[in-house]
């Protein structure tokens, strides 16, 4: 028996549309071109796309009007820059080969174990843009909800470090913070960093955006200073200043967890497995060996009860031991937002005020960044234990870490004061009585609803803090927004959840 | 505190784009239209889309070019279907409000049961077309590998049975019978349909398209007659006829279905839950009250080992019950597909010539369909225990069953013969001995590779049996396909996977 083999490719000429897609890559082509009706691809095929030696993995979009020829060839604008293709080049497409990872992904949504192989797959395929986004929810889902062991979270995490570059430190020790979120306003890291910095310490902190709040605090640095950095870029500012504050995305570190993070945002979902092999595979990969996890505890944050904090914390310092880092977790309270702004620019105030050690500086954020740093310093056997938290005050209200703080921005190319949104509206107390709880999860939608993280300047300055003596019409909060639609869609939102804020 | 609760409207002139897209809605707008940037939407938001009355939800692609100016909106065929809107209308957009339903598809994705008004949220969400494809696929993730309880089935069923149009009939017993798939070439129910309905039985058999397989009854009968009828013509052919053979999907039975089926067929996944819950929706929304299920048990079928199919038999019947069917579920042979035909029309020559007595008539195709409308007949009471297969044999060798397939059809619109594919090459055996085993799954795999069911004339002639003494350059199949690319395309894989027969 003689078949041929070779692989059929067929040719069409590019031309820029300009549609600017969601995650996913889109091909468009003509449904009368000769490609489709040769090759049999119609709406709804997931095709090859190559240019030069480079392919991606696109869905098709096929156009029946005159925005296309019959030999031409238009692309996503996020799949033309992958491809960095130009208007007329030669572009050739192909029926996509069967994705073998996806009987992995089936096994796992039957609730199989997976081995590191496995989950290398996954996410190698995940890294190269060859799954759907209905590929990608399926995974988050079917790692969601407690269905993967201690064993398949420290390979997913394996996998993600593998499937990226890897930064490497001439320093022995290099430490790195993180915190698990759910709590509105809660921006340590930017001050811890510029701390520890000061100390001599390493710190090359990389963060993620927002997954599910208004703010990451890669979100909240990019007010101030650049944070799209690439790998080389990083490895400079870190030689010159001992820290920085970077987005983990562009420097290509653990790219698969960027994918995912845009699909679990959509979904509103921030799931252990996930979270875990997200947060160890970014310090892994950026060459962290001593790292710091803070999990905020209370009511309304991410974490309720302490159970859980303590098999995250368990969690945690297994699956750091087993990619060979040193984790140490801190359980601290959660049962109200930090500090005072919520969004990336009020945030961005907030740590500025700490660091100028201005007398209007909220005391709960800069008491939380003292602490975690002086765990840092502990941790890094640099500090005698229990002497962390003195030291890191002393080196913040010298001025040394604000003066470490402006030099790293600078490295890192800019450094530029934060602005206020230009539409806002204050909403007072309807009653006087004492402030017995604040829903976080609410609060953090209200930011959201406002625009935060997307518009920066956009969210909410808090003005009450639990067991405040509230009067009627004193000042709650100021909603800040870009525009006015989305002022007026978050208090909407506010109107029919008035029990955010309970005052009794 | 007063704040102004009008929702802000928005108002764009539609133009013509002609992009067909995936499943979901997509709506464009220029980047610098004042609705972007007054409103703060962005690429990746989800927006409400308004046309006189009626509104759908639509994913943003925001345009960059000159495809649309600034006052334009597009939107993809299909919303643009939806909405009935022509070019030059006003369209009005919104943000969208929360979706109430998702925190429910939050709770089952952490692995907690849902209730009734939980399950008629989310497929109410479905029906309407509120969820993307990320919230769609972690909802049939969420739903497989064992994840819901019987109860969960049934109450999903309902909230299926109840999002769409139900249909009524005067007789007092509806029959109907469904396969649950895996068994390439099962095309048995047409035959079914012919027989029971010649007896004078009521069969208004709605079907589905294929979701994993290389033909759906649906995609079958299209090959002969017209499938999409509206539920006024189902009434009428049935009126007339006794029986149909017509797609569920545009009679608006169990809505939200054909949209999660799309998406199971992107995972190429059939989980437990959502197909009992799939299967008797349609059937009580149909109508029915009498139902024989076929669960072909095989190593390489859908239900792979008996524990599974008395499990899903067992489901079946106590989620029947809980809605009001009489359900008898048989279990059969699947070892090996059926027939010789795999794809839309190769299956609907082998039914055909069943039909028509011609002694060349697949005998096991025959027999199945005999033994199934044997059951049927047995299961309405209308025929005595034991003499149902005997009664169906008269029918079909009389011509009686025949002429009562050519009178459905034509009532249907049309009764035309199936054609073949242009395109295809004959696979020969390397050597000679027993067929001892042929992997039913990587043989529907080639079908579907060489274009069915989307090019319905394209699939596979099966000429090998188990048990057959096979000689060497002796023909095993004939793979057909409607353009050059799919045969290839279909032929690399063959010669990747030689062992789907094991000849020994």
């Amino acid at each position: 028996m003689k078949i041929n083999t070779t692989q059929h490719l067929s040719h069409l000429k590019y031309k820029y549309l300009g549609i600017h897609t969601q995650n996913e890559n889109v091909v468009y082509m003509h449904k009368d071109c000769h490609v489709c009706s040769s090759e049999g691809f119609e709406a709804l095929t997931r095709i090859r796309v190559f240019y030069k030696s480079q392919s991606i993995v696109a869905s098709l979009n096929v156009i029946n009007s005159s925005i296309l020829s019959i030999d031409e060839i238009g692309l996503s604008d996020e799949a033309a820059k992958k491809l960095n293709v130009l208007e007329n080049d030669t572009l050739r497409v192909r029926h996509l080969e069967p994705i073998e990872s996806l009987s992995h992904l089936r096994a796992k949504i039957y609730n199989q174990k997976l081995n590191y192989d496995a989950y290398s797959n996954i996410i190698s395929s995940i890294s190269m843009g060859d799954y759907s986004n209905v590929h990608l929810s399926a995974f988050i889902t079917a790692c969601a909800g407690d269905r993967m062991d201690i064993h398949e979270i420290a390979d997913l995490t394996k996998a993600m470090i593998a499937s990226g570059k890897q930064l490497k430190w001439k320093q022995e020790i290099i430490v790195d913070k993180h915190c698990i979120g759910g709590l509105p306003g809660n921006r340590t890291t930017p001050i811890v960093v510029a701390i520890v910095a000061a100390h001599g310490l390493t710190m090359p902190k990389t963060s993620s955006r927002a997954i599910t709040s208004p703010a990451g605090t890669a979100d909240t640095m990019e007010v101030i200073t650049n944070v799209n950095l690439s790998s080389a870029e990083i490895q400079q500012v870190v030689l010159q200043e001992g820290g920085c504050f970077v987005w983990g995305g562009t420097a290509q570190l653990s790219p698969a967890d960027d994918v995912l993070i845009k699909i679990e945002k959509a979904l509103d979902l921030d799931s252990e497995g996930q979270l875990i092999a997200s947060v160890l595979s970014k310090k892994a990969a950026a060459g962290s060996t001593h790292v710091v996890i803070d999990i905020p505890l209370g009511p309304t944050a991410k974490v309720r009860n302490i159970e859980m904090a303590e098999k995250l914390k368990n969690y945690m310092e297994t699956v750091g031991h087993a990619v060979g880092l040193k984790v140490k977790v801190v359980i601290t309270d959660g049962n109200q937002p930090v500090g005072e702004g919520i969004g990336p620019a009020l945030e961005a105030f907030d740590i500025l005020s700490v660091l100028e050690n201005k007398t209007s500086a909220p005391h709960d954020l800069k008491n939380r960044a003292l602490f975690l740093a002086g765990e840092l310093l502990e941790l890094s056997g640099e500090v005698e234990s229990g002497k962390g938290t003195e030291i890191a005050k002393q080196l913040l209200e010298s001025g040394k870490a604000m003066e470490k703080f402006t030099a790293i921005c600078k490295a890192q190319g800019k450094f530029v004061q934060p602005e206020l949104a230009l539409y806002k509206h204050e909403i007072k107390a309807e009653k006087s009585g004492t402030l017995k709880a604040i829903d976080n999860r609410r609060l953090a939608k209200l930011a959201k609803l406002s625009g935060a993280p997307q518009s920066p300047s956009a969210g909410i300055l808090l003005k009450a803090h639990l067991g405040d003596q509230i009067q009627e019409e004193e000042l709650l909060l100021t909603v800040y927004a870009e525009s006015n639609g989305e002022l007026n869609y978050a208090l909407n939102y506010y109107q029919s959840q008035k029990d955010m804020f309970s005052i009794g």
